[in-house]
């Protein structure tokens, strides 16, 4: 009988050993082989498919790839393929499955319609033998090891590098990284290390012992952060908590703000950082409880990130979310390890 | 001064009429005109960029495009150009923007920025005068009126009918629908006003005054309605109220629902509703207390909806939700036309 929350701590404690050996020759090595037959295909978008934490992820590349290729790129529902038939033409494209598991079945459907029409398929999971890969003309493997929580934590940032690994090789061409942008990753070990050093989300843990939602919020990289915070506070304290962009939030969801109402804002340096300093103020003549995630130096009750390029926050920005919501998991008396009503691997078609 | 509520209620009671107003020769044969010309121009893929209740039209529109037209469809999220610059190449592309309003400026710098990559581009708003028309090669009008409150209704299934309309012109080809198609559609005014005429929803109304979030879910075109739904009852009752594909629930957000989650389960026929049965155990092993929507024929306290085809179903099911969400605000108190924090055209860039 383990200590409830063991298994998310270590997964979560993990993460800095799991950038060194993303960043290590041999898994470098690797992506930079995929993403080299990615640049030579030359898709003309690229289209993404994934479910739960791994969509976050998929967002997160799918901004990359718009900003950093110039390529289209969306999120595909997986339904309009496995219920209602449809078979889009996707020869142009490349279509991108991730998973942890990569035992979906309804994404492998997805990636075997498409290569049939076409595309070029990439599955990106941490199961090298598992149906996604095996369905995909090329796959990458984001060797996180064995997840012992059922809440993806470290299975999350190893998919996000993998991803920014990936599409900077492409970018680059012939799959190598230049070398300001190796040495940028090369830091991220230590600077992760030095996050997860912090003592404030245990800290801020008890704040919310009797809070009975959460909003959170963040623009461009910050949102696919935002939104991962949002699933893992709900599937391990099963609190509602509703993602918005700080765009969106403006639109509608800002009327249901007021004291009662935590908000995580995560806010970095960089435009999207920039375009949440508009979201405070309105946030403030509601109200609404405010903290502040990232490394902006924002009036405010902050879990403080090292200051990195917009483009590698989401890899930092997660951490003190991630335990956050085991701490506030605990505080309720919850086991995070073990969420009621959870399965690891779901089965839809 | 008026009613509280008394321009929403008028709003939705407006829908049919709505639905007779775009069917008729006049828009009908506008919407085709545009229809043809995008069938003329072959696209290769659809972009749709949209915020707000008309992202929900967005995703409806997406659907249809990928299931009828054969075409891969993505939302684009308007903060990678207008924040981060980046300049996708979009010249095989047709990119549509979705607006009531028409006057986002965050929407028109999407099209802007996409003709100028040499994109087909179109507007669909209610403002044929607005900057988003203006910016746009194409336009369609969904003539809905003016809006008497914050909380879009009858605006937004004037955009799911027109838009519904456009694509299966484009399958057309000549922009002209099929006689099958024309006879569907012109049964929707009737239909519609049948469903308005049904008492459960403020009947049902009650059983939530003191309910502190919503769980929406549906699948395939019902998720669109599942998402909608969940919007209106933030922004009327400023619940939290999160919308889940019927996958994504099984994935992790399942562990949140418990017998004090009401569960609002969006289930027509066809293929989308048909995969919603293998949900609807699972919220009963948590003892959620689910509510159905729609036409589908399950043991469930039921908002009971017309069958129609599951293409058209997003077209009836949201009002029984429109008129909940009305309902239950004026029981809480509050004034649904005219929501606190909440603005009618906000201008995010």
């Amino acid at each position: 009988m383990t200590r409830p929350g063991a298994g998310m701590a270590a997964d979560i404690a993990e993460q800095p050993a799991g950038y060194d050996r993303l960043l290590s020759a041999e898994h470098a090595g690797a992506i930079a082989r995929v993403a080299a037959v990615i640049a030579e295909r030359r898709p003309r978008h690229v289209v993404f498919t994934a479910r739960g934490t791994s969509d976050h992820a998929a967002l997160y590349a799918a901004y990359l790839t718009e900003i950093r290729l110039g390529l289209p790129a969306g999120l595909a529902s997986p339904s309009t393929i496995t219920l209602f038939g449809a078979r889009p033409d996707l020869s142009d494209a490349l279509v991108v499955g991730v998973s942890q598991s990569g035992g979906s079945p309804d994404l492998a459907e997805v990636l075997r319609v498409a290569r049939a029409s076409g595309a070029l398929t990439l599955a990106v999971t941490n199961n090298p033998d598992s149906p996604l890969v095996h369905t995909a003309e090329l796959s990458v493997d984001i060797a996180a090891g064995h997840e012992r929580a059922v809440a993806a934590t470290k299975t999350y940032t190893a998919e996000l590098l993998a991803l920014l690994m990936l599409i900077e090789g492409v970018r680059a061409g012939d799959g190598v990284l230049p070398a300001a942008e190796r040495d940028a990753l090369a830091r991220l070990p230590e600077l992760a290390e030095r996050t997860l050093s912090d003592a404030t989300p245990a800290q801020l843990a008890p704040r919310y012992r009797f809070a009975t939602q959460f909003v959170t919020t963040g623009r461009g990289y910050a949102y696919p952060t935002a939104r991962e915070a949002a699933l893992k506070l709900m599937e391990t304290s099963y609190l509602p908590a509703l993602a918005f962009s700080g765009a969106d939030l403006l639109h509608g969801p800002l009327a249901m703000t007021d004291p009662d109402v935590p908000v995580l804002a995560v806010i970095g340096s960089g435009p999207g950082g920039e375009s949440m300093r508009e979201v405070l103020p309105r946030l403030g003549e509601r109200r609404a409880d405010v903290v502040v995630v990232g490394s902006a130096d924002v009036e405010a009750t902050r879990m403080a990130v090292p200051e990195v390029d917009e483009r590698y926050a989401p890899l930092l920005d997660v951490l003190p979310l991630q335990r956050l919501a085991l701490a506030l998991a605990l505080a309720r008396g919850e086991d995070p390890d073990a969420p009621r009503g959870l399965k690891k691997v779901t089965t839809t078609m």
